[in-house]
Protein backbone atom coordinates (compact mmCIF):
# COMPACT_ATOMS: atom_id res chain seq x y z
CA UNK A 1 0.00 0.00 0.00
CA UNK A 2 1.14 3.23 -0.77
CA UNK A 3 0.86 6.70 1.51
CA UNK A 4 -2.02 8.05 -0.46
CA UNK A 5 -3.75 4.52 -0.16
CA UNK A 6 -3.33 4.51 3.64
CA UNK A 7 -4.50 8.33 3.78
CA UNK A 8 -7.31 7.54 1.90
CA UNK A 9 -8.48 4.75 4.08
CA UNK A 10 -8.17 6.96 6.45
CA UNK A 11 -10.40 9.53 5.37
CA UNK A 12 -12.99 7.66 4.49
CA UNK A 13 -13.48 5.58 7.64
CA UNK A 14 -12.65 8.78 9.89
CA UNK A 15 -10.45 7.03 11.53
CA UNK A 16 -6.71 6.23 12.50
CA UNK A 17 -6.93 3.44 14.65
CA UNK A 18 -5.01 0.28 14.24
CA UNK A 19 -5.99 -2.67 16.18
CA UNK A 20 -3.08 -4.86 18.02
CA UNK A 21 -4.11 -8.64 17.24
CA UNK A 22 -1.42 -9.55 20.62
CA UNK A 23 -4.11 -12.66 20.83
CA UNK A 24 -2.18 -14.39 23.48
CA UNK A 25 -3.48 -17.88 23.63
CA UNK A 26 -3.77 -17.81 27.63
CA UNK A 27 -6.15 -14.77 27.28
CA UNK A 28 -8.21 -16.25 24.65
CA UNK A 29 -11.98 -16.92 25.20
CA UNK A 30 -12.16 -20.01 26.98
CA UNK A 31 -14.56 -21.14 24.07
CA UNK A 32 -12.28 -21.00 21.70
CA UNK A 33 -9.31 -22.53 23.09
CA UNK A 34 -10.09 -26.29 22.06
CA UNK A 35 -10.41 -24.60 18.32
CA UNK A 36 -7.75 -26.11 15.61
CA UNK A 37 -6.54 -22.31 14.89
CA UNK A 38 -7.58 -20.82 18.43
CA UNK A 39 -5.44 -17.39 17.78
CA UNK A 40 -6.78 -17.38 13.49
CA UNK A 41 -10.33 -18.21 14.94
CA UNK A 42 -10.29 -15.23 17.51
CA UNK A 43 -8.88 -12.63 14.91
CA UNK A 44 -10.86 -13.51 12.05
CA UNK A 45 -14.20 -12.55 14.22
CA UNK A 46 -12.41 -9.98 15.56
CA UNK A 47 -11.42 -8.59 12.33
CA UNK A 48 -14.52 -9.17 10.81
CA UNK A 49 -16.38 -7.16 13.13
CA UNK A 50 -14.30 -4.14 13.10
CA UNK A 51 -12.77 -4.00 9.61
CA UNK A 52 -14.49 -0.79 9.00
CA UNK A 53 -13.94 1.31 11.81
CA UNK A 54 -9.87 0.27 11.65
CA UNK A 55 -7.34 1.31 8.89
CA UNK A 56 -4.65 -1.13 9.78
CA UNK A 57 -3.74 -4.47 11.55
CA UNK A 58 -0.23 -4.81 13.85
CA UNK A 59 0.07 -8.62 14.71
CA UNK A 60 2.92 -8.60 17.29
CA UNK A 61 5.01 -11.69 16.58
CA UNK A 62 5.73 -12.86 19.68
CA UNK A 63 2.11 -13.54 20.79
CA UNK A 64 2.20 -16.07 18.04
CA UNK A 65 6.38 -17.61 17.92
CA UNK A 66 5.20 -17.97 21.94
CA UNK A 67 2.89 -21.07 20.48
CA UNK A 68 5.81 -22.43 18.69
CA UNK A 69 4.99 -23.32 14.41
CA UNK A 70 1.39 -23.53 14.90
CA UNK A 71 1.45 -20.16 16.19
CA UNK A 72 3.29 -18.77 13.32
CA UNK A 73 1.11 -20.69 11.46
CA UNK A 74 -1.56 -18.73 12.91
CA UNK A 75 -0.20 -15.36 12.39
CA UNK A 76 0.34 -16.44 8.53
CA UNK A 77 -3.12 -17.33 7.89
CA UNK A 78 -4.60 -14.65 9.53
CA UNK A 79 -2.21 -12.37 7.52
CA UNK A 80 -3.50 -14.00 4.47
CA UNK A 81 -6.92 -13.66 5.53
CA UNK A 82 -6.74 -10.46 6.11
CA UNK A 83 -5.12 -9.40 2.87
CA UNK A 84 -7.61 -11.54 0.69
CA UNK A 85 -11.04 -10.12 2.39
CA UNK A 86 -10.04 -6.64 3.61
CA UNK A 87 -7.18 -5.36 0.97
CA UNK A 88 -7.01 -1.57 2.19
CA UNK A 89 -6.23 -2.79 5.80
CA UNK A 90 -2.56 -1.54 6.39
CA UNK A 91 -1.15 -4.95 7.62
CA UNK A 92 1.79 -4.59 10.13
CA UNK A 93 3.79 -7.37 11.49
CA UNK A 94 4.84 -5.87 14.78
CA UNK A 95 8.20 -7.79 14.98
CA UNK A 96 11.23 -5.64 16.10
CA UNK A 97 13.62 -7.40 14.15
CA UNK A 98 17.24 -6.00 13.64
CA UNK A 99 20.43 -7.92 12.49
CA UNK A 100 23.50 -7.08 10.42
CA UNK A 101 22.96 -6.31 6.52
CA UNK A 102 22.88 -9.96 4.73
CA UNK A 103 21.03 -11.75 7.31
CA UNK A 104 17.80 -8.61 7.53
CA UNK A 105 17.61 -9.47 3.96
CA UNK A 106 16.48 -13.14 5.27
CA UNK A 107 13.74 -11.08 7.51
CA UNK A 108 12.46 -8.68 4.82
CA UNK A 109 11.91 -11.76 2.88
CA UNK A 110 10.07 -13.73 6.05
CA UNK A 111 7.62 -10.42 6.58
CA UNK A 112 7.16 -9.04 2.98
CA UNK A 113 5.63 -12.04 1.53
CA UNK A 114 2.36 -11.45 3.86
CA UNK A 115 2.73 -7.84 5.38
CA UNK A 116 3.01 -4.45 4.15
CA UNK A 117 4.97 -3.47 6.53
CA UNK A 118 7.58 -4.51 9.66
CA UNK A 119 9.09 -2.71 12.84
CA UNK A 120 12.52 -2.37 13.14
CA UNK A 121 14.82 -1.58 16.01
CA UNK A 122 17.56 0.57 15.36
CA UNK A 123 20.56 -0.44 17.55
CA UNK A 124 22.71 -1.61 14.97
CA UNK A 125 22.65 1.08 12.60
CA UNK A 126 21.75 1.91 9.22
CA UNK A 127 22.96 -1.29 7.31
CA UNK A 128 20.31 -2.74 9.17
CA UNK A 129 17.48 -0.98 8.45
CA UNK A 130 18.65 -0.58 4.52
CA UNK A 131 17.88 -4.05 3.64
CA UNK A 132 14.12 -3.74 4.69
CA UNK A 133 13.35 0.05 3.11
CA UNK A 134 15.28 -0.76 0.11
CA UNK A 135 11.77 -3.00 -0.79
CA UNK A 136 10.15 -0.64 -2.64
CA UNK A 137 5.59 -0.97 -2.24
CA UNK A 138 6.43 -2.17 1.34
CA UNK A 139 6.85 -0.21 4.54
CA UNK A 140 9.76 -0.29 7.47
CA UNK A 141 8.69 0.97 10.73
CA UNK A 142 11.73 1.85 12.89
CA UNK A 143 11.20 1.98 16.64
CA UNK A 144 12.33 5.29 17.93
CA UNK A 145 10.75 6.27 21.38
CA UNK A 146 9.10 3.18 23.06
CA UNK A 147 6.21 3.54 25.52
CA UNK A 148 7.63 1.39 28.57
CA UNK A 149 9.70 2.82 31.51
CA UNK A 150 12.92 1.16 30.18
CA UNK A 151 12.42 3.87 27.28
CA UNK A 152 14.21 6.48 29.73
CA UNK A 153 17.54 4.41 30.02
CA UNK A 154 18.82 4.78 26.53
CA UNK A 155 16.13 6.39 24.12
CA UNK A 156 15.76 9.21 26.85
CA UNK A 157 20.04 9.78 27.30
CA UNK A 158 21.69 12.62 26.02
CA UNK A 159 24.32 12.07 23.67
CA UNK A 160 27.44 14.24 23.90
CA UNK A 161 26.10 17.27 21.69
CA UNK A 162 22.95 17.11 23.99
CA UNK A 163 21.20 15.19 21.28
CA UNK A 164 18.62 12.83 23.14
CA UNK A 165 19.38 9.63 21.80
CA UNK A 166 16.04 8.86 20.22
CA UNK A 167 16.84 12.32 17.96
CA UNK A 168 19.75 10.87 17.31
CA UNK A 169 18.11 7.79 15.56
CA UNK A 170 15.71 10.15 13.38
CA UNK A 171 18.32 12.45 12.08
CA UNK A 172 20.38 9.07 10.84
CA UNK A 173 17.49 7.36 9.34
CA UNK A 174 15.09 10.02 7.80
CA UNK A 175 16.96 10.20 4.77
CA UNK A 176 18.01 6.88 4.49
CA UNK A 177 16.53 6.26 1.19
CA UNK A 178 15.32 10.04 -0.95
CA UNK A 179 11.76 8.89 -0.40
CA UNK A 180 11.82 7.89 2.83
CA UNK A 181 8.63 9.56 3.48
CA UNK A 182 6.64 7.23 1.45
CA UNK A 183 7.95 3.92 2.96
CA UNK A 184 9.59 4.94 6.04
CA UNK A 185 7.68 5.01 9.65
CA UNK A 186 8.37 5.79 13.33
CA UNK A 187 6.65 3.96 16.54
CA UNK A 188 6.81 7.13 19.33
CA UNK A 189 4.83 5.81 22.28
CA UNK A 190 1.62 7.67 23.51
CA UNK A 191 3.31 7.62 27.13
CA UNK A 192 6.30 9.76 25.81
CA UNK A 193 3.78 12.68 24.38
CA UNK A 194 5.90 15.53 25.68
CA UNK A 195 8.32 14.36 23.40
CA UNK A 196 6.42 14.71 20.28
CA UNK A 197 6.87 18.51 19.76
CA UNK A 198 11.08 17.12 19.01
CA UNK A 199 9.78 14.29 16.86
CA UNK A 200 7.77 16.58 14.48
CA UNK A 201 10.95 19.18 14.40
CA UNK A 202 13.14 16.27 13.04
CA UNK A 203 10.40 14.77 11.27
CA UNK A 204 7.57 16.58 10.24
CA UNK A 205 5.61 14.63 7.16
CA UNK A 206 6.76 10.57 8.14
CA UNK A 207 3.97 8.96 9.71
CA UNK A 208 4.26 7.78 12.91
CA UNK A 209 2.49 4.59 14.63
CA UNK A 210 1.95 5.28 17.93
CA UNK A 211 1.71 2.09 20.37
CA UNK A 212 0.07 2.99 24.72
CA UNK A 213 -3.30 3.93 23.90
CA UNK A 214 -5.91 2.10 26.08
CA UNK A 215 -4.22 -0.50 28.77
CA UNK A 216 -0.49 1.41 28.81
CA UNK A 217 -2.99 4.96 29.29
CA UNK A 218 -0.92 6.70 26.85
CA UNK A 219 -2.32 10.39 26.51
CA UNK A 220 -3.86 10.03 23.09
CA UNK A 221 -5.16 13.42 23.21
CA UNK A 222 -1.63 15.18 23.28
CA UNK A 223 -0.26 12.77 20.84
CA UNK A 224 -2.92 13.42 18.60
CA UNK A 225 -2.40 17.39 18.81
CA UNK A 226 1.25 17.60 18.82
CA UNK A 227 1.61 14.24 16.05
CA UNK A 228 -0.64 15.13 13.26
CA UNK A 229 1.08 15.86 10.21
CA UNK A 230 -0.09 19.19 8.79
CA UNK A 231 -1.76 17.43 5.37
CA UNK A 232 -2.32 13.90 5.72
CA UNK A 233 -2.71 13.13 9.05
CA UNK A 234 0.50 11.24 9.41
CA UNK A 235 -0.72 9.19 12.37
CA UNK A 236 -1.75 5.28 13.16
CA UNK A 237 -3.00 4.90 16.77
CA UNK A 238 -2.56 0.96 17.79
CA UNK A 239 -5.16 -0.03 20.58
CA UNK A 240 -4.36 -3.42 21.18
CA UNK A 241 -5.87 -5.53 24.53
CA UNK A 242 -8.31 -2.58 25.20
CA UNK A 243 -9.68 -3.75 21.72
CA UNK A 244 -9.57 -7.33 21.68
CA UNK A 245 -10.00 -8.25 24.94
CA UNK A 246 -13.18 -6.16 25.73
CA UNK A 247 -14.80 -9.21 26.69
CA UNK A 248 -14.50 -13.41 27.01
CA UNK A 249 -17.49 -14.13 25.84
CA UNK A 250 -19.59 -15.95 23.02
CA UNK A 251 -19.95 -11.76 22.22
CA UNK A 252 -16.51 -10.97 22.23
CA UNK A 253 -15.81 -9.77 18.76
CA UNK A 254 -19.39 -7.88 19.29
CA UNK A 255 -18.21 -5.66 22.46
CA UNK A 256 -14.66 -4.97 20.47
CA UNK A 257 -16.43 -3.56 17.89
CA UNK A 258 -18.07 -1.55 20.69
CA UNK A 259 -15.12 -0.49 21.94
CA UNK A 260 -13.29 0.43 18.65
CA UNK A 261 -16.47 2.18 17.65
CA UNK A 262 -15.74 4.29 21.44
CA UNK A 263 -12.15 5.42 20.51
CA UNK A 264 -12.79 6.32 16.87
CA UNK A 265 -15.76 8.59 17.85
CA UNK A 266 -13.70 9.96 20.77
CA UNK A 267 -10.79 10.31 18.35
CA UNK A 268 -12.60 11.65 15.31
CA UNK A 269 -12.62 15.25 16.22
CA UNK A 270 -9.03 16.06 17.59
CA UNK A 271 -8.06 14.23 14.31
CA UNK A 272 -10.29 16.17 11.46
CA UNK A 273 -11.65 19.20 12.74
CA UNK A 274 -9.11 21.88 11.47
CA UNK B 1 23.20 -25.44 31.39
CA UNK B 2 25.58 -23.89 33.76
CA UNK B 3 28.71 -21.60 33.44
CA UNK B 4 30.89 -24.38 34.98
CA UNK B 5 29.35 -27.03 32.30
CA UNK B 6 30.10 -24.33 30.03
CA UNK B 7 33.78 -23.49 31.44
CA UNK B 8 34.44 -27.82 31.57
CA UNK B 9 33.06 -28.04 28.31
CA UNK B 10 35.72 -25.23 26.66
CA UNK B 11 38.58 -27.23 28.75
CA UNK B 12 37.73 -30.72 27.76
CA UNK B 13 37.71 -29.52 23.81
CA UNK B 14 40.50 -27.36 24.47
CA UNK B 15 38.15 -25.51 22.35
CA UNK B 16 35.55 -21.78 22.31
CA UNK B 17 34.25 -22.07 19.28
CA UNK B 18 30.66 -21.72 18.56
CA UNK B 19 29.51 -22.53 15.37
CA UNK B 20 26.95 -20.72 13.76
CA UNK B 21 24.48 -21.97 11.76
CA UNK B 22 23.50 -19.38 9.62
CA UNK B 23 22.03 -22.21 7.28
CA UNK B 24 21.01 -19.81 4.54
CA UNK B 25 18.96 -22.13 1.99
CA UNK B 26 19.85 -20.59 -1.04
CA UNK B 27 23.83 -21.46 0.27
CA UNK B 28 22.94 -25.12 0.49
CA UNK B 29 24.67 -27.81 -1.39
CA UNK B 30 22.33 -28.58 -4.57
CA UNK B 31 22.11 -32.06 -3.90
CA UNK B 32 20.44 -30.60 -0.35
CA UNK B 33 18.09 -28.32 -1.33
CA UNK B 34 15.11 -31.10 -2.46
CA UNK B 35 14.89 -32.80 0.65
CA UNK B 36 12.10 -32.34 2.74
CA UNK B 37 13.86 -30.56 5.16
CA UNK B 38 16.95 -29.66 3.74
CA UNK B 39 18.26 -27.20 6.35
CA UNK B 40 18.18 -29.54 9.07
CA UNK B 41 19.64 -32.12 6.82
CA UNK B 42 22.51 -29.85 6.65
CA UNK B 43 22.57 -28.79 10.06
CA UNK B 44 23.00 -32.36 10.96
CA UNK B 45 25.35 -33.75 8.74
CA UNK B 46 27.51 -30.25 10.30
CA UNK B 47 27.03 -30.88 13.74
CA UNK B 48 27.63 -34.69 13.43
CA UNK B 49 30.58 -33.92 12.09
CA UNK B 50 32.44 -31.16 14.20
CA UNK B 51 30.53 -31.48 17.64
CA UNK B 52 34.12 -32.60 19.50
CA UNK B 53 35.52 -29.70 18.07
CA UNK B 54 32.36 -27.13 19.00
CA UNK B 55 31.30 -25.88 22.87
CA UNK B 56 28.29 -24.01 21.15
CA UNK B 57 26.33 -23.62 18.31
CA UNK B 58 24.26 -20.60 17.53
CA UNK B 59 21.48 -20.47 15.02
CA UNK B 60 20.40 -17.53 13.41
CA UNK B 61 16.40 -17.18 13.49
CA UNK B 62 16.14 -15.31 10.84
CA UNK B 63 17.61 -17.95 7.93
CA UNK B 64 14.53 -20.23 8.73
CA UNK B 65 11.83 -17.20 8.90
CA UNK B 66 12.67 -16.54 5.73
CA UNK B 67 11.98 -20.04 4.91
CA UNK B 68 8.19 -19.74 6.77
CA UNK B 69 6.55 -22.34 8.95
CA UNK B 70 8.85 -25.40 7.06
CA UNK B 71 11.76 -23.29 8.20
CA UNK B 72 10.83 -22.68 11.60
CA UNK B 73 10.06 -25.96 11.97
CA UNK B 74 13.69 -27.52 11.00
CA UNK B 75 15.11 -24.64 13.47
CA UNK B 76 13.13 -26.46 16.19
CA UNK B 77 14.27 -29.99 14.65
CA UNK B 78 17.50 -28.89 14.39
CA UNK B 79 17.49 -27.44 18.37
CA UNK B 80 16.01 -30.49 19.19
CA UNK B 81 18.63 -32.86 17.52
CA UNK B 82 21.53 -31.30 18.98
CA UNK B 83 19.95 -30.93 22.21
CA UNK B 84 19.35 -35.51 22.52
CA UNK B 85 22.80 -35.82 20.72
CA UNK B 86 25.05 -33.21 22.24
CA UNK B 87 23.44 -32.14 25.41
CA UNK B 88 26.87 -30.32 26.15
CA UNK B 89 26.84 -27.82 23.47
CA UNK B 90 25.40 -25.12 24.51
CA UNK B 91 22.47 -24.12 22.09
CA UNK B 92 21.68 -20.29 21.19
CA UNK B 93 18.96 -18.79 19.22
CA UNK B 94 20.50 -15.97 17.68
CA UNK B 95 16.71 -13.85 17.24
CA UNK B 96 18.14 -10.32 18.90
CA UNK B 97 14.63 -10.10 20.28
CA UNK B 98 13.12 -7.00 21.85
CA UNK B 99 9.67 -6.01 23.41
CA UNK B 100 8.49 -4.02 26.51
CA UNK B 101 7.97 -6.35 29.43
CA UNK B 102 4.93 -8.93 29.15
CA UNK B 103 5.19 -9.53 25.38
CA UNK B 104 9.06 -10.09 26.10
CA UNK B 105 7.55 -13.04 28.10
CA UNK B 106 6.31 -14.71 25.09
CA UNK B 107 9.52 -14.45 23.08
CA UNK B 108 11.59 -16.45 26.31
CA UNK B 109 8.48 -19.00 26.49
CA UNK B 110 9.01 -19.52 22.08
CA UNK B 111 12.88 -19.77 22.69
CA UNK B 112 13.98 -21.67 26.31
CA UNK B 113 11.85 -24.28 25.44
CA UNK B 114 14.59 -25.60 23.22
CA UNK B 115 17.27 -23.30 23.60
CA UNK B 116 20.03 -22.71 26.59
CA UNK B 117 20.39 -19.03 25.32
CA UNK B 118 18.91 -16.52 23.34
CA UNK B 119 20.03 -12.78 22.27
CA UNK B 120 18.53 -10.09 23.18
CA UNK B 121 18.65 -6.12 21.88
CA UNK B 122 18.94 -3.44 24.65
CA UNK B 123 17.43 -0.48 22.90
CA UNK B 124 14.17 -0.75 25.24
CA UNK B 125 15.90 -1.39 28.42
CA UNK B 126 15.92 -3.19 31.34
CA UNK B 127 12.28 -3.89 31.39
CA UNK B 128 12.84 -5.35 28.44
CA UNK B 129 15.47 -7.59 29.42
CA UNK B 130 14.31 -8.71 32.85
CA UNK B 131 11.90 -11.24 31.33
CA UNK B 132 14.63 -13.45 29.92
CA UNK B 133 17.37 -12.91 32.48
CA UNK B 134 14.40 -14.19 35.17
CA UNK B 135 14.48 -17.53 34.16
CA UNK B 136 16.83 -18.95 36.26
CA UNK B 137 18.95 -22.15 34.15
CA UNK B 138 18.82 -20.18 31.15
CA UNK B 139 21.04 -17.50 29.58
CA UNK B 140 20.31 -13.94 27.89
CA UNK B 141 22.89 -12.55 24.92
CA UNK B 142 22.86 -9.03 25.38
CA UNK B 143 23.92 -7.05 21.96
CA UNK B 144 26.42 -4.65 23.26
CA UNK B 145 28.44 -3.96 20.74
CA UNK B 146 28.08 -5.49 16.74
CA UNK B 147 30.70 -6.33 14.57
CA UNK B 148 28.77 -4.47 11.34
CA UNK B 149 30.06 -0.62 10.54
CA UNK B 150 26.29 0.44 11.74
CA UNK B 151 27.75 0.42 14.94
CA UNK B 152 29.40 3.11 14.41
CA UNK B 153 26.18 5.46 14.33
CA UNK B 154 24.45 4.42 18.04
CA UNK B 155 26.63 2.37 20.14
CA UNK B 156 29.97 4.11 19.13
CA UNK B 157 28.17 7.45 20.24
CA UNK B 158 29.95 9.03 23.49
CA UNK B 159 26.72 10.40 25.56
CA UNK B 160 27.25 13.86 27.76
CA UNK B 161 28.74 11.50 30.29
CA UNK B 162 31.40 10.96 27.66
CA UNK B 163 31.09 7.01 28.04
CA UNK B 164 30.46 5.13 25.02
CA UNK B 165 26.58 4.16 24.34
CA UNK B 166 27.31 0.69 24.76
CA UNK B 167 29.27 1.25 27.89
CA UNK B 168 26.37 2.52 29.45
CA UNK B 169 24.45 -0.66 28.39
CA UNK B 170 26.31 -2.47 30.13
CA UNK B 171 26.84 -0.16 33.05
CA UNK B 172 23.24 -0.64 32.88
CA UNK B 173 22.60 -4.42 32.71
CA UNK B 174 25.59 -6.22 34.55
CA UNK B 175 24.00 -6.23 37.76
CA UNK B 176 20.35 -6.49 36.51
CA UNK B 177 19.94 -9.76 38.40
CA UNK B 178 22.49 -10.33 41.33
CA UNK B 179 23.94 -13.55 39.97
CA UNK B 180 24.05 -12.30 36.36
CA UNK B 181 27.86 -13.68 35.36
CA UNK B 182 25.96 -17.00 35.57
CA UNK B 183 22.89 -16.29 33.48
CA UNK B 184 24.09 -13.41 31.24
CA UNK B 185 26.46 -12.94 28.60
CA UNK B 186 27.50 -10.17 25.67
CA UNK B 187 27.72 -10.05 22.83
CA UNK B 188 31.12 -8.29 21.65
CA UNK B 189 31.76 -8.27 17.52
CA UNK B 190 35.66 -9.46 17.03
CA UNK B 191 35.59 -6.18 14.30
CA UNK B 192 35.87 -4.23 17.49
CA UNK B 193 38.24 -5.80 19.41
CA UNK B 194 39.85 -1.79 20.24
CA UNK B 195 37.24 -1.37 22.53
CA UNK B 196 37.60 -5.05 24.72
CA UNK B 197 39.34 -3.49 27.42
CA UNK B 198 36.59 -0.80 27.97
CA UNK B 199 34.00 -3.93 28.18
CA UNK B 200 36.56 -5.67 30.38
CA UNK B 201 36.78 -2.80 32.55
CA UNK B 202 32.61 -3.00 32.88
CA UNK B 203 32.34 -6.56 33.01
CA UNK B 204 35.72 -8.34 34.06
CA UNK B 205 33.65 -11.86 34.86
CA UNK B 206 30.63 -12.10 32.36
CA UNK B 207 30.88 -14.61 29.41
CA UNK B 208 31.30 -12.60 25.50
CA UNK B 209 29.70 -14.15 22.63
CA UNK B 210 32.24 -12.99 19.73
CA UNK B 211 30.79 -12.88 16.59
CA UNK B 212 32.73 -11.55 13.12
CA UNK B 213 35.49 -13.98 13.14
CA UNK B 214 35.96 -15.55 9.93
CA UNK B 215 34.06 -14.06 6.58
CA UNK B 216 33.59 -10.51 8.60
CA UNK B 217 37.36 -10.57 9.16
CA UNK B 218 37.81 -9.61 12.83
CA UNK B 219 41.02 -9.87 14.77
CA UNK B 220 40.60 -12.88 16.97
CA UNK B 221 44.04 -12.49 17.79
CA UNK B 222 43.28 -9.83 19.88
CA UNK B 223 39.67 -10.31 20.77
CA UNK B 224 41.19 -13.56 23.04
CA UNK B 225 44.08 -11.33 24.36
CA UNK B 226 42.18 -8.74 25.63
CA UNK B 227 38.68 -10.26 25.79
CA UNK B 228 39.71 -13.40 27.81
CA UNK B 229 38.54 -13.70 31.47
CA UNK B 230 40.78 -14.09 34.58
CA UNK B 231 39.85 -17.85 35.52
CA UNK B 232 37.73 -19.42 32.82
CA UNK B 233 38.11 -18.45 29.71
CA UNK B 234 34.82 -16.22 29.52
CA UNK B 235 34.69 -16.34 25.13
CA UNK B 236 32.57 -18.25 23.12
CA UNK B 237 34.01 -17.22 19.75
CA UNK B 238 31.75 -17.51 16.68
CA UNK B 239 32.50 -18.50 13.40
CA UNK B 240 29.73 -19.12 11.35
CA UNK B 241 29.53 -18.83 7.26
CA UNK B 242 33.79 -19.28 6.72
CA UNK B 243 32.66 -23.15 8.55
CA UNK B 244 29.32 -24.35 7.44
CA UNK B 245 30.28 -22.87 4.12
CA UNK B 246 33.78 -24.37 3.43
CA UNK B 247 32.50 -26.54 0.91
CA UNK B 248 29.37 -27.56 -1.36
CA UNK B 249 30.38 -31.06 -2.84
CA UNK B 250 29.36 -34.03 -0.86
CA UNK B 251 32.22 -34.13 1.26
CA UNK B 252 31.06 -30.45 2.72
CA UNK B 253 30.60 -31.86 6.44
CA UNK B 254 34.18 -33.05 6.30
CA UNK B 255 35.18 -30.20 5.21
CA UNK B 256 33.57 -28.24 8.07
CA UNK B 257 35.37 -30.45 10.68
CA UNK B 258 38.52 -29.66 8.36
CA UNK B 259 37.99 -25.92 9.06
CA UNK B 260 37.25 -26.06 12.34
CA UNK B 261 39.98 -28.16 13.04
CA UNK B 262 42.01 -25.01 11.67
CA UNK B 263 40.70 -22.52 13.54
CA UNK B 264 40.51 -24.70 17.25
CA UNK B 265 44.30 -25.30 16.66
CA UNK B 266 45.43 -21.95 15.56
CA UNK B 267 43.25 -20.59 18.68
CA UNK B 268 44.59 -23.01 21.28
CA UNK B 269 47.63 -21.56 22.46
CA UNK B 270 46.36 -18.23 23.03
CA UNK B 271 43.57 -19.73 24.81
CA UNK B 272 45.02 -21.69 26.89
CA UNK B 273 48.54 -21.47 27.64
CA UNK B 274 48.93 -18.86 30.69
Amino acid sequence: MNRDEIVNEILKKESAICVGLDSDFQLLPDFLKNEKMPQFAFNKQIIDAVSDKVVACKLNTAFYESQKMAGWQEMFETAAYIKKNFPHIFLIADAKRSDIGNTCLQYAEAFFSHFDAVTVTPYLGKDSILPFVSKTEKWTILVALTSNIGAEELQLQRLETQEFVFERVLQNTKNIVSDSETRLMYVVGATKSEYLEKVRNIIPNHFLLIPGIGAQGGDWESTIRLGKTKNDIGLLLNISRDIIFSSKDKNFAEMARKKTTFWQEKMKPLLFNP
